[in-house]
């Protein structure tokens, strides 16, 4: 079982690697840039587990918030792939 | 508007930050994780701009290629948001 976590910085946050991104953009041509964010994508492969689906996702929320996210600047979801 | 570009590493290519998170995760008893595989999530925000969704897609598929995504060792997809 495939699940994929999105990771992004909270609106509030500065996020001066998009910045670099967007001056990079910019001076390739790229004028129509206005800003960008660079987040994260976390694919997270699931054993065989005997586990409703109720459950996985609440251990994955539970990996989230424990290691995946730091909860203070970022904000996060997930999905369940296949 | 807004552009989510979503990058992974390719199959093939080793991940040792995905291996790491793994690592991390059984130390904290999630030992239903059988691998972790870390991509980045990159959002574009487009500013007015008079051209076809058509052409936007070639200009963002030109930028991916340019600078945002290692072609060699990367994959990446997007998708027109909002």
């Amino acid at each position: 079982m495939k699940i994929v976590v999105y990771i992004r910085l909270k609106d509030t946050v500065l996020d001066p690697q998009g910045k670099a991104v967007v001056g990079g953009l910019r001076d390739l041509g790229f004028t129509e840039v206005a800003d960008v964010k660079v987040g994260k994508m976390i694919e997270l492969y699931i054993g065989d587990v005997a586990v409703s689906a109720e459950a996985l996702t609440g251990r994955v929320r539970e990996m989230c918030q424990k290691l995946l996210v730091n909860t203070v600047i970022e904000d996060f979801r997930f999905e369940v792939v296949g």
